[in-house]
């Protein structure tokens, strides 16, 4: 189970590293890698490499494109090919795609044999690496194929963020965002003050409010929904983008819309001062700005939002918030308020 | 978790079925068949369906060719479509293939939603519908792929086993068999004198010593690798069967094999008196007769049992018999005394 025993944030990664391996004796170590972090990251770790044991290397495409079903099986194929056992150890070496697809492919393998992560994006750093969900999309539809599955550890190496275009980092300022609206007031207060100036702050604030929430409920039955606020209308945005806006949106960018809206529809019946909300709306518009969308995509949104796994019997249930670091969740939202905010904050 | 509580031997499936869903409220109920239980199963539970919510059905083709991934992705995206979501039940309806298979879409769609099984076949009634293994093979490697994920319920009708081949019910013959040299002698003297006259109660017998095992260990870490018994050799034998044998085995043929060969290695190796193993072969071979296997291909299938998913390190671990009804697992067993055994009984 995931608690912050077993998520580091180190400058000395491979120490933190072998001192595990040591540990756990694994029967193979195998670093599934993408083409970034097999050029960028993956040398830094294998340079002082003085394990007895060889590492394998699985490299896969870096993309949301590639988080597929298909992708699986040739990562299961391989895994099958090195003759991985259930004493192996898999490290997901990557952003929020790969310990995703890695973790899910991990869980699945044999049954399930032990990972790491070692997240080396902002994203996956603050988000996708901690909280032990996994899985792949099917088609449109995001993480739709998955399962619970808690890494063994999570190491956090920030300065692995030095390689990253500002474009990459700003997903994660979407999810930093997010935890300080749903749990953390005060740093909402230092984000508004300070911006995301001192990243290593940041990420140990934002793992601490992820872990807290994620260890009270793990299986997302109940307080582990908070993580979705701006999600709801953030995936939607994201999945509808390339036909909407004419481009795919980044994670960051499709949640930063899904911050705003939410943000104004808990203003509306969640309790949230409008003010704040125009502050949230203010703060957000500094680093994510306005995105054009065609009118008429509303009814589309929505029933996209249909399909959330949060829902229950067809109706929509969101996570809002009845005040700034106050999150609730299993809020049913009717169509008309949806319709209403989108058709609103798209026609100007 | 699994425990003998929510599996239910009955006659009034009907009933039993009707408890749960009143009990459960599920948002959907959906039954998964194939071309056999669609016809003479499913019925049989539709004609007196009294429940407000209207079942969905998914139809998958019969046998264990489609136990794979391409079929799970047939079986996620019919769960999209019908607008599946996490409070829904999905029941598996059908043999061991089908419950496997069905119970691993369920565990991974949406990160896992609610399952049942009805075990059709007297192989899926005496085990793969209980014990929470699941999982689809990945090309040669019998199921390489799947989580260990426990049923909200397994209600087992025997009349479904009036529907059934005889062929299909030696699967389960083979089960059971299993079941009374691994724990209970008791059960092997009655079937020794009786056969498998009283199915009901072998049935009763079977899920008892099943079930039992499973609580203590659900996660295959200690003695629930005592179910393996027979399988090592059987697994590798069902898989090598087209070439070997110029027909694909039943698995009840495969692992009737394995029984024989893994008793002759207990009785090398492991304790268990050569009487004994004399005794097991003249009873398996009452129902399974002799197959003729082509000459060396000892090292094809001993290259395949180091794919076991028990093994550790490369070195082949076996569940083996230091008397009847006494089974005792991880004992490793060296390539010479696999060969030597295979080799001998093939030669003739």
């Amino acid at each position: 189970m995931q608690n912050l025993k077993n998520i580091k944030i180190t400058n000395t990664l491979n120490t933190e590293l072998e001192n595990i391996l040591i540990e756990f004796k694994y029967s193979k170590v195998i670093f599934l890698v993408d083409e970034n972090t097999i050029g960028f990251c993956l040398p830094l770790i294998l340079k002082n490499w003085s394990q007895a044991i060889k590492p394998e290397v699985i490299k896969i495409p870096a993309g949301e494109k590639f988080k597929t079903i298909a992708r699986c099986q040739f990562i299961w194929r391989k895994l099958t090919r090195i003759k991985a056992d259930r004493g192996a150890l898999l490290i997901n070496l990557g952003g929020g795609v790969l310990c995703d697809m890695g973790g899910f492919c991990t869980a699945t393998y044999k049954r399930g044999i032990d990972f790491i992560n070692i997240p080396t994006t902002l994203l996956a750093m603050v988000d996708a690496a901690i909280g032990g969900k996994t899985g792949v999309d099917l088609g449109p539809f995001k993480n739709q194929v998955g399962v619970f599955a808690f890494p063994q550890s999570v190491l956090i190496h920030p300065a692995f963020l030095n390689t990253l275009p500002y474009a990459e980092l700003k997903n994660g300022y979407a999810e930093i965002i997010k935890h300080a609206l749903i749990a953390d007031k005060k740093l909402w207060l230092t984000l508004s003050e300070k911006g995301f100036e001192d990243t290593q702050i940041l990420i140990e604030a934002s793992v601490a409010i992820k872990t807290q929430i994620v260890s009270k409920d793990p299986f997302e039955q109940n307080e582990r929904k908070l993580l979705n606020f701006g999600h709801t209308v953030g995936h939607a945005i994201e999945m509808l983008s390339p036909e909407m806006v004419g481009r795919q949106l980044s994670h960051g960018e499709a949640v930063a819309e899904g911050i705003i809206a939410e943000s104004y529809i808990s203003a509306q019946i969640a309790g949230l001062p409008y003010a704040e909300a125009d502050k949230i709306n203010g703060f957000v518009r500094r680093y994510f700005p306005p995105i054009t969308f065609t009118k008429g995509n509303a009814e589309a949104v929505y029933e996209l939002m249909r399909h959330d796994k949060k829902n229950r019997d067809g109706k929509i249930k969101m996570t809002l918030l009845k005040g700034v670091g106050k999150g609730v969740y299993d809020i049913e939202v009717n169509k008309d308020v949806i319709i209403a905010y989108l058709t609103e904050a798209w026609s100007d």
